[in-house]
């Protein structure tokens, strides 16, 4: 998508020297956009595990680049087992990590030392536009459910939590990329942007996407979207996943399934859109078996921001001698799930639905 | 309740000049106890509406001294007018607001100009010391359900959401009262305080509050409150409120709702803490009938903590072209309510329990 009017992916090859990895620093946004260089396996598991990239999908491209990176220094076996081992490690919860790793390996170890680089790196880059022609489809697909519900006095008016933007993946995302399209078809649109505590990627990241392209939208606590709901002012939830179950349980950012619950008390189609990948055909009950990511207290008793004169400020948001707690994710119980949007079309959040348009699984 | 050994209320009478009511800025808890005079009515309505005292039993009272300090100035029928309207105009969604007004123009309109200043004060007194004694009552019922579910292996877990502590009312607290009490007779208690975004109650007062009395605790993002009762972690939700219908329906702050529907859907009873001035017993439909304050966007777009130079410093967390929605309330039905912990004792969210209990208003 476009930044001022100049398209961009969230990562790409840079295309001076055709083998260092460029990605926005997305802990910087929205104050500035800041195109870091990584040229070696273990930046791109910092820039995962630190989060500069995020997303889902983003963090498998990601990593798919950091094999790409480590093949180039030393395409040994072992240096290649060492590469998916260390990227494997970086985040818990997102299965695209996994998935993308498996495929590089799957791509790579049959080769020869010095095929692999160049096959890694063409590996990697079939990862990414994969991704953006898969969520294409996800966005042409989600995008009925925004016209049926267009109407000439008001805006179709949408709820998202967490940011499943251009960001969290190649490009279009996954939860926006219906929004993108309703919104560039000329069909009205206001999107109810959650900030997503601790991290705020909702109002760092989202608003700050959605703005650039010229989306209307307005930013909200996460506490809020209940009382909008109860009030009649949110017509569609859609949120991204970071893991589906077989049987359409929902990891995604932690609140995802307060949301959920809110939906159904109020009527309000609540609808998860995601890539296949992102679905672990391995489990059965999201909440026994996708591991939550716990990570630094940091993250929610201090909190970064700009300033009044300008600069970046990092300021401390509960009293010094408190501790807290800080799980990732959640999980939301296939039952609060209107639907799933994949690329391959909308379906239900059930077992048999989903072999139904994915039968190759079965 | 006590900060680091000294007792304290909330709001007092200078004990020195004999007039000036005395308050803590909560503004600037918990980075500092900064005991603010108020001296005119003027001062106080700001006090209020600015939230250097905030909480519905406290904006009660507050408002009571407020009066006191009108007919100090000016006894005169006109200015008793004056000042209820002017305090009454505060704040829109506290029901002890009106409250309290409409019990100090009871007890005032009837006297002559030159003894209402002096009935005023002690009106304004009567009204904290009844506070005080109401909120301990209400820690002595709600205690039994700590109790109950006290055990010898794992604290109690207790989740609150934004602060109806001593600092919310004159002393003790609504929600945290029971919890003071089950704490200082012995009982293992831990508290799960939310936040409480935009204006972060929870992590900048209840914390602090908790942690100067030596309560275990520990602050959550507002978003992980589902999911710790998903796994297990919740025995039992406490939350205070600012006015609850005749039948049950309890307006909190915003997001509260969102905690009431994941305690239904994971089993975990949720109780509402109050003194029956916050029954409005002339309304029946929460979500109808019960005004939401709506607040300025700058309360969700900018924060304000301590840096690391240990200088207040407010920064800018939303992007600079992005608006902001605020609800600063919102409805928890009274279906979505396990009980109402009241002065009188424990109670349904029911308008034939209600009226049990308080028959007098039948």
């Amino acid at each position: 998508m476009k930044i001022d009017g100049t398209p961009f992916r969230s990562i790409w090859v840079d295309e001076t020297d055709g083998w260092v990895v460029r990605i926005i620093d997305q802990t910087k946004l929205p104050w500035a956009v800041d195109l870091v260089r990584l040229t070696t396996m273990d930046e791109v598991a910092h820039a995962i595990k630190a989060m500069l990239v995020r997303g889902a999908p983003l963090i498998g491209a990601s990593a798919a680049y950091g094999v790409a990176l480590a093949m180039r220094a030393d395409p040994s076996d072992a240096n290649l087992s060492h590469a998916i081992t260390v990227l494997g490690a970086t985040r818990p919860t997102a299965i695209n990590l996994r998935w993308a790793l498996a495929r590089m390996e799957a791509a790579l170890r049959p080769l020869g030392g010095n095929a692999r680089a160049a096959a890694a790196y063409a590996q990697a880059a079939q990862i990414c536009d994969e991704d953006v022609a898969t969520n294409a489809a996800i966005g042409k697909h989600g995008m009925q459910l925004i016209a049926e519900r267009a109407r000439s006095n008001k805006p179709v008016n949408i709820l998202t939590h967490c940011n499943a933007g251009w960001l969290a993946t190649v490009d279009w995302g996954t939860a926006l990329a219906p929004i993108y399209m309703a919104h560039d078809a000329g069909i009205d649109v206001h999107v109810w942007v959650e900030e997503t505590r601790p991290r705020n990627q909702g109002a760092s990241l989202t608003a700050w996407e959605l703005g650039k392209h010229g989306v209307p939208h307005t930013v909200i606590a996460d506490n809020a979207g209940g009382h909008l709901m109860q009030r009649g002012d949110v017509d569609l939830v859609i949120v991204g996943t970071d893991r589906v179950t077989r049987t359409g349980d929902v990891a995604n950012k932690i609140g995802t399934y307060l949301k959920a619950l809110a939906a159904r008390d109020n009527g309000v189609p609540f609808w998860v859109a995601l890539p296949s990948s992102t679905i672990d055909w391995t489990i059965s009950d999201g909440l026994s078996d996708i591991p939550i990511e716990e990570r630094a207290q940091s993250e929610v008793t201090t909190i970064t921001g700009r300033a009044l004169d300008g600069a970046i400020a990092t300021i401390r948001i509960v009293p010094k001698d408190s501790p807290a707690a800080n799980p990732a994710f959640d999980v939301t119980p296939a039952r609060l799930v209107s639907g799933l949007i994949t690329e391959r079309g909308l379906c239900r959040a059930h077992a048999d639905a989903l072999h139904e348009i994915f039968k190759e699984t079965a």
